[in-house]
């Protein structure tokens, strides 16, 4: 891999450019505008070799940046991921995830099915040691100085018992301070209330495991959030099952997508709401710049040996581009690592006080 | 009660004027404006004698519409609903549950602590024959023609077995009948995914339970629903547990209040922008009305003999006058009665199957 050797400085990604609802050239698109922007980015890219040297050959700017791995196969949004993971071999997907795994890439990123590419993820670069339950993150945008809050996990697991949730804590913790640049992030646990004895058993056990794990993990524990402190400034990571996660993600992002659309019916209404639209234009863009999902694309799966940027099926040029960019900064910030150290740390201060206590 | 005999076409509802946010002022303007624009309505209304009558004696369209029941105590929103069930008699919340429970009244009202309110009907009410868990089932802005869907329980219980969610679905429906006039409700099932495979045991069980039941109830069973079908139109009663529920309720509430707060900042940019939003001043007011939670204020208590209306704790006049509105539906269209016959002969349904199946 001469032309994406790791140069100093150069940050090599593995992008699969098959999978997602607008095809590879969407996928090219949003790597070629990275590339403008970013000169240490370089790219391996993984589909079928024919289309992708023509996609890629009409972009200058990726130019001896973007080498190509070549695969047949394609993973679709309706392949069920236990498939996948047997017969998968062949797929752009898999063979995205593979360079990560032989280290020829440092952070994967793919539009295609979430459930196949965490069957994926979870078989070929293998758990962290220390990690029951892999978790995927989201940002979200919300109310604080950041613009954003992360919850996990938003679907990699519909089961977390307080363990898991403890470990999702840290999980969260270390990607708001490479992610998110903050030093002491605030964490939440998310229920039905905020008193204390309120929700499951097994919240108000994380409850006093996360708690225990503050001071030496540097984080601050406010306890107990609510669904309507996701978008808030109460906490910078919200802590849940993938069930409640999952749940909750496309609630907002389904509560978001009915206001745009009504906006735009209430603008569409008269000669006058037509006029006022015209001059609120740029108001309106700045708002939708705040919210939109295609800026803050990509969930990140986290707990695995490697990390891996699951972008929306329907990521655009923007979108893509916009999962390029957190993918990069996880890179460059030496993510997997620290996390890694974070979540053993963790396990081996559990494991003392557990045999301590024998 | 001379005053609110129930006169030919008129129907009278039990009303808590205190434990809301705005205090009884806002109750009795509530109340007065339902009464302007109904005048088949009548109302016991229960809080401290000397100030309720103060604030009655100032509108003159409730004079002969209006008998006000003494009780001295109060609900805080900090009482803990276990108190409140025990000591919670002198109360004015205790008061408006027990004027439904001896027939002065249809259907009760209040703007108080959610948790206490439900403990005090659980427990003075009575669950309905056949019912498990009662539930508490609100309006969400949709884009179905009807522009809401109901879902449930949005926290009446944390947990929900499969037969729980089964009793969910026929009182939805029974709701969706009489207070949102349709005639064949769609019913859909909350979960992770909407393939059959997917989610916890306990909904792959329920799934086939309300399946079942679909023909002979008269709904049309559609299956597993996504969080973002919540505000969607492919379902008009969306079940699920009371943990899922609330943090579903609340996440959408929080997104859209952090999108209204966005939008007005964005409109508050520059003097173009200022301008622009005078202009769509009356597009804006038409989005506001059409999800103003005011405005489909009152989450419904379900399953009890009798029906409770719960009003947002921070509900002004409007929001009041909405939740009157709602309850006088209810009222109307005999639903409490209704629901218990739903209920009953999908108990008797099930008794029979079981009984043939030994």
């Amino acid at each position: 891999m001469d032309s994406t050797s790791q140069a100093k400085g150069s940050i090599v990604l593995s992008i699969d450019a098959m999978g997602g609802d607008h095809g590879p050239a969407a996928v090219v698109a949003g790597i070629s505008r990275s590339a403008k922007i970013n000169p240490d980015i370089r790219f391996l890219l993984h589909g079928p070799k024919d289309e992708l040297e023509r996609l890629v050959a009409r972009r200058r700017n990726l130019q001896g940046r973007c080498e190509i791995r070549h695969a047949e196969g394609v993973v679709t949004m309706d392949d069920k991921p236990s498939q996948v993971m047997r017969h998968g071999k062949g797929t752009s997907m898999w063979s995205t995830v593979e360079a990560v795994r032989n280290g020829d890439a440092t952070v994967a990123v793919s539009c295609g099915n979430t459930g196949a590419l965490m069957a994926l993820s979870m078989v070929r670069l293998r758990k962290l040691p220390g990690v029951n339950r892999p978790a995927i993150a989201v940002l979200w945008p919300s109310r604080n100085p950041q613009h954003f809050n992360i919850m996990l996990d938003v679907g990699a697991d519909i089961r977390a018992d307080a363990r898991d949730l403890l470990q999702y804590s840290l999980m969260g913790v270390s990607y708001a301070r490479n992610g998110l640049n903050l030093d002491r992030p605030r964490v939440g646990l998310l229920n039905v209330g905020t008193e204390e004895h309120k929700g499951r058993a097994e919240l108000k056990e994380a409850h006093d495991l996360i708690s225990a794990q503050a001071h030496e993990a540097n984080f601050a524990f406010v306890g107990f959030v609510e669904g309507g402190d996701i978008p808030g400034n109460v906490a910078d990571v919200i802590v849940t099952d993938g069930f409640t996660g999952n749940i909750a993600l496309k609630t907002g992002e389904g509560t978001a997508g009915l206001i745009g659309d009504l906006l735009r019916e209430a603008f569409r209404y008269s000669p006058l709401s037509r006029l006022a639209s015209l001059l609120a234009l740029t108001s309106l863009r700045r708002l939708q710049k705040r919210i939109d999902p295609r800026r803050v694309n990509g969930g990140v799966f986290l707990g695995l040996n490697g990390t891996v940027v699951k972008s929306h099926g329907s990521a655009d040029a923007t979108g893509v581009s916009a999962a390029v960019k957190l993918a990069f900064q996880l890179a460059e910030t030496g993510f997997t690592n620290k996390l890694a150290a974070r979540v053993a740390s963790a396990a081996d201060l559990d494991h003392d006080t557990r045999n301590s206590g024998t």
